[in-house]
């Protein structure tokens, strides 16, 4: 049954995890929710940069938003753009010039990578955090490849074959370990012309150890399970420059024509469409129920809203902080509407931090409990098979997984979308 | 061991069903084989539309050329693309200037399709021989619906909801069957504003049946399955115009948004390169032995050549054909270079036709048994996986299609490439 046009309207923008979670936790809350994103599936970005290094196929981890909430009738998912927020005549602007009314809106759009004020770098070094990213590094990884088989002049193919991944947070890190895994243990084999073992994989960070994130015991292991897949680690060393023929490390230039971004994420725009204040990462400010400030009505919730744990530290932009925090929306409406008292104010749990090094380490840090090798390699993986969703994608995933382990061979070795498909016109 | 300089050297254009086939068979024949692609995969045609239709993923069905041949070190894989062949001077032209010298050439190119001289058509009605078209077509398909949710206008809507498949040959036929059974029996609960089961789909066909090739009992069986679908068939009706707004049939216009090209194919250009004679498909003449005429050191295989069968009929442009004659290619080398006699002319066996209607009936012609309904879908789906590369391959396309049977659902339905990643603005 759909909800008759006079129930409680809740908007909702970004179906990322916490948009999806706020969703779901509001069934049969007696709403009707409008669920807005700019793509037509939602994304496990966890596993993205999987998509980014050939070993798991881009299906594998997204699925169509409407489909999830197929059988919820109060739920209508709109495939749309979102341009900016009208607060005071309680609208959602969109890009094509439509609006969308609400009675509460939520904002969950989550985050794009920043380049620290060079956006001029996004064109060499792409970030990854869409599908479309995905596949961008991989074409470009690839044919890094192929071009340095074809190629005769020693300078050109010794930078076709150095791959920079910049940031030694867990994507820097699980890019890296991969990349080296690829060019040294998978496709040397193929190659006739070069010796992919051979290729150089920088990692390169500006802080004082990779997964900063991490107990530094975790941070040294997983630096010397990088170095021993061949990836060098450089670290104490910002990247001052990124050109089409290479990255400038320090002061050091180094030839090399695939980059990959790893190292710093900017909130979207929620915080400027609700000319709110915002923090240096353009992360929104909240007050204790995510709310926007003076505005009971709207909510931000996830990588784009700025919030503090309990010691002072800023919640983490990863995918369990923004379930809970569209959890904890899902309770303050749920009060509202009943006319009860909200619950407390938000409290984030962290449940711990997770990270691959190539296909047989992986650290894990439960705050009471470290672990490291491969028994961390398998925690990893059962938790990341576990919070896919659908039985599909999980045997799916298993069994990419399970065939690069026994065949050491990767699945999704493919160039495409180099040249532009025709596009209809409007 | 990879062969000495002075080795003879094959150069083979097109790692299509013939391409691999040949180079398969020319294993320990102490040849030098280098293979041109301008692709870095070989690609299931077969299986292609079911890419477009959102029920496969890229990477199930495409694999990559250099992995195929890694243990041949007679066989180098280059990427690249072939603009021409200097016949006199042993050279084939590549598109970046660079040359390539041969002792013999094969040219296995392939075939496009073809828009009967209406170039302009292309833009509105994709075809289907990439990954780029499947996903092109995917992204349409899926975005009519997006759009129609979001569509106030009644006739704009119904122009959005309509979707025709133009030509009904298998392909045709495959396409307009997973068509109508998305929007009739998967999409309908998952929209809100409209009803995706009042969609049409039109198979367009200016001859008198739907698959020519096929018996006519069989013709009328697989038309009837698409209409149970919901198809609607429309024989002996040529389109004369096709627009981003809709379709010329005979001389009544349709609204309709999403055209899908299945009627005719163009053979790539060899036959130019070489100046030698074409049927009117562009398709170059050859002898008994696939020679190009007066070139003995050259061979032109599969979609690309014309052939005529015992009984006067002209060669399918079909996997078997190709890989029949890349097999007895490879023969006519080793023959040559053990200085024997050529094995007698090229003779093409016709193992027979098959095509799928929707999910549950097809249509299987062998000659000698026709068969329909259910037991031919098995043997279609057995046929289908078994001609599949490697195990990895086999289980993931057996489990999306057990997927698709058990839930109904399709398992690739992204909405990619449709334009750029939204880029941060500073």
């Amino acid at each position: 049954m759909q909800a008759s046009p006079d129930t409680h309207h809740l908007v909702v923008v970004g179906a990322g995890f916490g948009g999806l979670q706020l969703v779901r936790d509001l069934a049969g809350a007696g709403l009707r929710i409008t669920l807005i994103d700019q793509r037509n599936h939602h994304l496990f970005q966890p596993l993205l940069y999987q998509v980014a290094t050939t070993i798991l196929a881009t299906s594998e981890i997204a699925w169509p938003i409407r489909r999830l909430f197929r059988e919820r009738a109060d739920v209508t998912t709109l495939l749309a753009e979102v341009s900016g927020v009208d607060a005071d005549g309680k609208r959602v602007l969109l890009a094509d010039g439509g609006a969308q009314p609400y009675d509460t809106l939520v904002l969950a759009t989550g985050a794009r990578h920043s380049y620290f004020g060079r956006d001029e770098w996004e064109t060499f070094a792409p970030g990854l955090k869409t599908l479309e990213d995905a596949t961008t590094i991989r074409r470009r990884l690839l044919l890094a490849f192929e071009q340095a088989e074809r190629e005769t002049d020693p300078a050109t193919r010794q930078a076709l074959l150095t791959f920079a991944v910049i940031g030694a947070g867990p994507t820097g890190v699980e890019l890296a370990g991969i990349i080296a895994e690829l060019a040294k243990q998978i496709l040397w084999r193929e190659f006739r012309n070069i010796d992919t073992r051979e290729a150089r994989v920088l990692l390169i960070e500006a802080g004082a150890r990779v997964l900063p994130a991490f107990p530094v015991s975790l941070s040294d292991y997983a630096q010397a399970a990088l170095e021993k897949l061949g990836v060098e680690v450089l670290l104490g060393r910002p990247v001052s420059d990124i050109r089409a023929d290479g990255v400038t490390i320090g002061t050091e230039s180094v030839g090399c024509r695939t980059v990959v971004w790893a190292a710093g994420v900017a909130a979207s725009p929620a915080a400027a469409w609700l000319g709110i204040a915002a923090d240096r990462a353009g992360r929104a400010s909240v007050d204790a129920n995510l709310n926007a400030p003076g505005r009971p009505d709207i909510f931000v919730i996830g990588d784009t809203a700025a919030l503090m744990t309990a010691d002072g530290k800023p919640v983490p932009g990863i995918a369990p902080a923004a379930k809970q925090q569209g959890a904890h929306v899902a309770k303050v409406i749920r009060a509202r509407l009943a006319g009860k008292t909200a619950p407390g104010p938000f409290r984030y749990r962290h449940q711990g931090n997770l990270a691959t090094i190539g296909k047989s380490a992986a650290v894990v840090d439960l705050g009471w409990l470290q672990l490291r090798g491969w028994i961390a390699w398998w925690i990893w993986g059962i938790a990341h098979i576990f919070f896919l969703i659908g039985a599909r994608s999980r045997v799916a995933v298993a069994w990419s997984w399970f065939w690069t382990f026994i065949s050491g061979q990767h699945s999704a070795r493919l160039i495409t979308q180099g040249r532009k498909a025709p596009e209809r016109k409007p």
